[in-house]
C-alpha cells in the first residue's frame, strides 16, 4: 500500500517513485483534482476508483480508510493518490492510522505541495533572507482556526500561506486586520497553480474580500508576496554581501 | 535558466521536470548535499560547478548569483540545483532577484520540501485533524527568531519544523519551554532523510538538548510527533465519523 502525493499539477510535478509506482498500480484510489495526465500513466488493466467527494461530505473518509485496508489483502500494489503531498492537509494522517491498526505495511510518498510550489510560480519564496525567517500554513476551508493565534505568529517577517480559504477570503481578511495584520501587506493567490488555468493575482490584504478570484487557489499574505512586483530589488541589492 | 529543487534525497523524490532539466543541462551549478545519484543524472558533456559552502560563509551568495549570470549569458540551459526546494530557506529568492534585476528569463521548479517530507518518512503528517491544524516552518541556523511568537505557538495545534537546528537545539528546546511549550511535548528528529542514511530519533521537547543526533536533521515538535508510536491510535478510532 502506498501514500502517494501526486503534486500540485500534471506530470512535471510528479516525483519518479510516483511515476514508478502509478505505472505499476494494480488499483488507484485518488481524489477529485487530480491532474488528466497523472490519471493518463495508470496502466489500462489496473482498476481507478474515484473517492473525490463533494466538500464537506466527510462522512465517507471512514468509508474510505475501509476501502483502501480491503483493497490492501487483494492486491498486491495499491496506490492511494493526493494532490500535492498527502500530509498537508490531505488527511493522509487518518488513513495511515486506519492501515496500522488494520496491520496493513504501507510507504508513504511525500509530494510537491501547493503551500510553497504555488508561490514559487508567482516568483514568491516563502523565505527570503531579512523579509520572512519563516512561513505558517493553514487550511481556510472553515475560516481561520478561532484557537489559532495567527496574528501573533505572523509577527515578525512570517509569510503565512493559506490553503482552501477562498470562499472565506472575507472572513480571514478581517481576523488577520483586526488581529493586527497591516492591510497594506502584500498579498497573491495563486489560481491552479501548474495547471493549463493557472493565474496570480497580486493584491494587498485589504483587496482580498474584494478579489475577484476562484478555488482551488492558494494564498500568500506576506512581505515576499511583493516580489514579483520588483519592489524588492532594490533593498536585495543593498545587502548583497 | 533553471532555478530547480532537487527534493531532499535520490531520484525517488526528483519531479519529472527536474529530471528532464537535468538530463539537457549544459551547465549544472549545485550546492552541497545534493545526492550523487541525482548528479549522476548530468551528461558527461556538462558542465558541473559545485558552490557548496561551508555553512556561515555566505559571502559567496554574491559571487553565485554573477555566476549564475554569467552563465545564462553564455548557455542556453542552465540548471541551478538546489537541495529540497529553492524558495524553502534556499536563498532562491536572492537569485531570482539578481537574475531578474539582469534581464535573465528564469524558470523556478519546486522541489519535494524536507519540511515536510522528513516528518512523512517518520509516518508524521505535519496537519492531522483535530490534532494540528497549521504547520510552521522555522530556520534553527542560528537559534530562533527572537521576533518569533514562541507562545501563540501553544495555543492551538501548531506542528512546528525547525530546519537547521539540530547545532542549536539546546538553546531551541529552551526557547520553547519558557515561552511555554509543555516539555511532554513530542518530538521527532529525522536525519538525512530519503537516503541510506535516514534515522529517526522520537523523544519529548525536554529531551530534545541532550539527543544524540547530527545535521542535516528535521526536528517535528507537536502532538503529531507521536503519532509513530501509535499513541494516537485510540484518538483517531474515536474519532471516526
Amino acid at each position: 500500500m502506498h501514500l502517494v502525493g501526486a503534486g500540485p499539477g500534471g506530470i512535471d510535478t510528479l516525483t519518479l517513485r510516483a511515476l514508478r509506482l502509478l505505472t505499476q498500480a494494480e488499483v488507484v484510489v485518488h481524489d477529485r483534482l487530480i491532474d488528466e495526465e497523472v490519471l493518463a500513466l495508470i496502466p489500462a488493466g489496473a482498476e481507478r476508483i474515484d473517492v473525490g467527494k463533494p466538500k464537506g461530505a466527510s462522512a465517507s473518509q471512514a468509508l474510505i480508510n475501509e476501502l483502501l485496508v480491503s483493497l490492501s489483502q487483494r492486491f498486491d500494489c495499491v496506490v492511494r493518490l493526493k494532490g500535492g503531498d498527502p500530509f498537508v492537509f490531505g488527511r493522509g494522517g487518518e488513513e495511515l492510522i486506519a492501515l496500522r491498526a488494520a496491520g496493513v505495511d504501507f510507504e508513504v510518498v511525500p509530494g510537491v505541495s501547493s503551500a510553497f510550489a504555488a508561490p514559487a510560480l508567482a516568483g514568491i519564496p516563502v523565505t527570503h533572507r531579512g523579509l520572512a525567517g519563516a512561513v505558517l500554513v493553514v487550511t481556510g476551508h472553515a475560516g481561520l482556526d478561532p484557537q489559532l493565534d495567527v496574528a501573533a505568529l505572523t509577527k515578525g517577517g512570517v509569510t503565512l500561506v493559506v490553503l482552501m480559504g477562498i470562499e472565506r477570503r472575507r472572513e480571514i481578511a478581517e481576523r488577520l486586520i483586526e488581529g493586527g495584520v497591516s492591510g497594506n501587506t502584500p498579498l497573491a493567490v495563486i489560481e491552479r497553480a501548474y495547471t493549463a488555468a493557472e493565474r496570480v493575482v497580486l493584491a494587498s490584504l485589504d483587496e482580498l474580500a474584494a478579489l475577484e478570484v476562484n478555488a482551488p487557489a492558494v494564498i500568500v499574505v506576506g512581505a515576499v508576496a511583493a516580489l514579483p512586483l520588483g519592489e524588492l530589488r532594490q533593498l536585495a541589492d543593498s545587502r548583497r554581501d
